[in-house]
C-alpha cells in the first residue's frame, strides 16, 4: 500500500504525466478518425473539427477519458488493445456531451477555436452533438472480435449508466443557473454526476476489460470516482483563476457567465451575511460587469476562497492515491496511475 | 402472394387498423412508463410529459414502431414478448429526434401541446433528447434475459446504423432550408435516412427477434423502407393539407416555415420557369404571409402537386404489399400489416 506521503514524488515529475498522456494518443487518435470516417454527407467534417481531426493545428483535447482507461486496464495485467474501442467510445460520449455543453452555455471557443454551434448554428451542432453519440454506440461494435458478446453488452451498461448520469447532472447543472444559491452538497452531487460518472466508467471499464473479479472493479468504482472530483474541482479552479492562453478559454469565465462553480458557491457557504448578499447580487444579474468581477475576485480573496479549494482538491487527490493503494496495480502501472492524478491535482489546461 | 388488387379490401376497414394500432399499446407503455421511471431529477418529468405518460389527457402517439416491431415479429411466427424491450428502445429513439427537431425546427406545438423547448427552454430540452437517447441504449439491456447477448449486440448493431442514418437524415433537412432547391431524388435520398432508416430498423428487429434468417431479414429490411416512404410522403402531405385538429400541427405549417416538403420539391420540379421563379421567391423569404400561402396553395393545385404526391404515395404502399406478398407472414399477420399500410397510406393524423 503506497501512504500518501510517498505521493509528493510523483507530483515533481511533470515529465512522467506528459509521456502518460501521450503513450496511447496515436492508437486513440486512429480509433476516433475510424470511427468518424467520412459517408458522403458533411457532417462528419464538423465532428472532425471538434475533436481536431480535421488536419488543422493540433488542438486536440487530452484524452485523458480514454488514456485512463487503457492506462487502468494496463496497470490490472490487462491487454489495453482489447480496450481500445472500448476507450474511444468513451472519448465518443464525453465529446457528444461537450458539443451539447457548449450550445447550452453558449460558448463560443473551446480549445481556442470557435464551438461548432457558434461556427455551424444551434440546429447543425445538435445534430453533430447527437450522432458523437450515436458513433459511441457503434464503435462498441469493434469490441466483439476482441471480447464477445458478454462483455460489449457489460460495457454498453456500465458507459450508458455513466451517461445517463451525465446527463442528470447536466440538467441540474442548467437548473442550477436559475437557483439563486446551491450548497456544496448540491455542487458535489451535480459533478458527481456530470463529470465523475464518466471518469468512474474509464476507469471501471478499463478494469473490467483486464478481466477483474467484482471487489476489484468495486474499489476501481471508487477510484474513478475521486479522480473526477478531483478533475472537476481543478477544472472550476481554472475557470476562475486559470489563464486563457492556455485554458483555451477566456479568462474569469466563469464569473462573467455567472456559473455555479466551485469558487462562488464555496464563498457563498463561507461569507458573512453581507458578503453573501452582494455576491448574490452580482449573480442575480443579467450580466456580470469587468468592474463586478474585480469585485468578485476580491471576495473570493478576502474569503481566501481559492486555498479552501485547493484543500478540497488536494483532499480528493488524498482519497484517490489512498484507494489506488488497495488496487492490486502492477509497479509501474500504479506509478502512471499516480503521475496521472498528479497532473490532476496542478495542471494548468 | 398477396397481389396488389387484393389489398384494396384492406383500405376499406379502418376498424382492423385501430385495432392493430391498439394491440401492443399497454404493454408498450408500460415499457416507457418503466425506462422513464424516476430518480430523484426533474429530468424524467420532461420526458414523460413529452411522451404523454403524465397522467395527462392521452396524447401518446401513434407508437407505429413499435408497433411494427412487434407485428412483424408476430407475424413471423415469433413470441412478440421477447421483442418488446426492443420495440420500446425504437419508440425511445424516435422520441428522442422528435424532442430535438422540435428544437431545430421551432415547432412550438406537438399533438396539441407545448413541445419541451418551448416549455423548458433549448437548453433543458437538449438533455431531456439525450436522456431519451441515453434511455433507449439502456432499455436493450432488459433484451438480455430473453434473447441473450449474441442478439443483444445485433439489436443494437441495427438500431444504432438506423439511428446513425436517422441523424444524418436529420443534418441533411436542416442543411436544405438554406438551399433554394431540392431534387427529388436529394429529397427521397434524405427521407430515407431521416424516417426510413428507423421504421425499416423496426421491420428488422422484429424479424430478427423472430428468428428469422438473412433472406427473410433482407426482404423485412426493403419493405420496412416502403413503409418508411409512405409514412413520409403522407406526413408532407398533411403537413399542407392536413387538419390542425387532427395532426396537432398548425394547418399549412409546412408552408408557413418554408420547409423543404414533398409538395415543394415536386412543385419545383414539374412548374414552368415562370412559377418555378415565383415560387423560389416566395420561400427566399424569411417570412411566408397568409396571402403567399395561399398563393402557394393555388399553385399546387394548378400543378396538381396533391394528386401527384398522392401517386408517390400509391405507388409506395403498392411496393410494401409487393413486397409483404414474398414474406412468409402467417395469414393473420398478414393481414394486420396489411391494414397497417393502408391505415399510413390514408391517415390524417
Amino acid at each position: 500500500m503506497i501512504s500518501p506521503q510517498t505521493t509528493s514524488a510523483a507530483i515533481t515529475d511533470p515529465g512522467r504525466a506528459a509521456q502518460v498522456l501521450e503513450r496511447f494518443r496515436q492508437p486513440i487518435e486512429e480509433s476516433l478518425q475510424r470511427a468518424l470516417s467520412d459517408r458522403g454527407v458533411p457532417l462528419y467534417e464538423m465532428l472532425r473539427y471538434h475533436l481536431g481531426l480535421d488536419g488543422g493545428s493540433p488542438v486536440q483535447g487530452k484524452a485523458l477519458r480514454p488514456t485512463l482507461c487503457l492506462l487502468v486496464c494496463q496497470a490490472l495485467g490487462g491487454d489495453w488493445t482489447k480496450a481500445l474501442p472500448a476507450a474511444a467510445s468513451i472519448e465518443l460520449v464525453h465529446n457528444f456531451s461537450l458539443i451539447h455543453d457548449d450550445i447550452q452555455d453558449e460558448d463560443r471557443e473551446r480549445r481556442h477555436r470557435p464551438t461548432i454551434w457558434s461556427k455551424w448554428g444551434v440546429p447543425q451542432a445538435i445534430n453533430a452533438g447527437d450522432a458523437m453519440f450515436c458513433l459511441a454506440n457503434l464503435t462498441l461494435h469493434d469490441l466483439r472480435p476482441l471480447c464477445g458478446d458478454a462483455l460489449v453488452v457489460e460495457v454498453l451498461d456500465v458507459l450508458q449508466e455513466a451517461t445517463r448520469e451525465m446527463i442528470e447532472g447536466q440538467y441540474l447543472d442548467v437548473s442550477y443557473e436559475n437557483t439563486p444559491e446551491i450548497s456544496l452538497d448540491a455542487y458535489f452531487d451535480m459533478i458527481g454526476r456530470k463529470t465523475g460518472a464518466l471518469l468512474r466508467a474509464s476507469v471501471e471499464i478499463g478494469a473490467l476489460l483486464a478481466g477483474t473479479d467484482a471487489t476489484v472493479r468495486q474499489r476501481c468504482r471508487q477510484f474513478g470516482e475521486a479522480i473526477g472530483r478531483l478533475f472537476q474541482i481543478r477544472d472550476d479552479m481554472l475557470g476562475v483563476w486559470g489563464e486563457s492562453d492556455t485554458t483555451g478559454k477566456p479568462a474569469d469565465s466563469d464569473i462573467r457567465r455567472r456559473k455555479k462553480s466551485l469558487p462562488i458557491v464555496a464563498a457563498l457557504s463561507y461569507g458573512s451575511p453581507e458578503v453573501r448578499e452582494e455576491l448574490l447580487t452580482i449573480y442575480a444579474g443579467q450580466e456580470v460587469a469587468d468592474a463586478q468581477i474585480v469585485r468578485v475576485l476580491q471576495l473570493f480573496a478576502d474569503l481566501s476562497v481559492r486555498e479552501r479549494v485547493q484543500v478540497m482538491a488536494d483532499e480528493a487527490y488524498q482519497r484517490a492515491m489512498a484507494l489506488a493503494g488497495e488496487i492490486a496495480f502492477t509497479p509501474g502501472g500504479r506509478s502512471d496511475l499516480e503521475a496521472l492524478a498528479s497532473f490532476l491535482l496542478e495542471r494548468d489546461r
